[in-house]
């Protein structure tokens, strides 16, 4: 299943909406990124779902990663990260 | 050389210095995102620098992607990096 992870920049109107809709799919990571296994169906439904959110300049970048793991995950000084998972 | 993707989530005080931090060794995404290939070397040192100006709950995650590039980078709404390199 592939690896996802996932950041945005919006609007500050739309920031509430963004990271509920990110959180229903991925864990929450720190600010606005987000990680966790997803589906190509499930991201795809992601991206829609985001897209219809999204206005002006807000943005969002999804990285899809080959392997179901990526290589390495360092975290250094606070991990806000919602899970214990990666530790 | 491996990918990385680097995301902070730092007291507001430090953001200037972070984002000039990070802008040295990696490519601006978007807010506190970061991506670039960084040598184990080039890793290490950034990780160093960032702990000294690290302070109470800050926090900084780096993704180092086992491949040069991770397998796909989907952006959806305003692209706000700074290179058009991913295009």
């Amino acid at each position: 299943m592939p690896y996802v992870i996932a950041v945005y920049d919006v609007n500050q109107k739309r920031t509430g909406r963004m990271l509920k809709l990110f959180r229903r799919y991925l864990t929450w990571v720190q600010n606005s990124v987000f990680e966790g296994d997803l589906t190509m169906a499930q991201l795809k439904q992601l991206q829609q779902e985001a897209e219809s959110l999204m206005q002006d300049s807000d943005g969002v970048v999804f990285y899809q990663l080959r392997d179901e793991r990526y290589s390495e995950r360092i975290a250094i000084g606070v991990d806000k990260a919602e899970r214990s998972r990666f530790l």
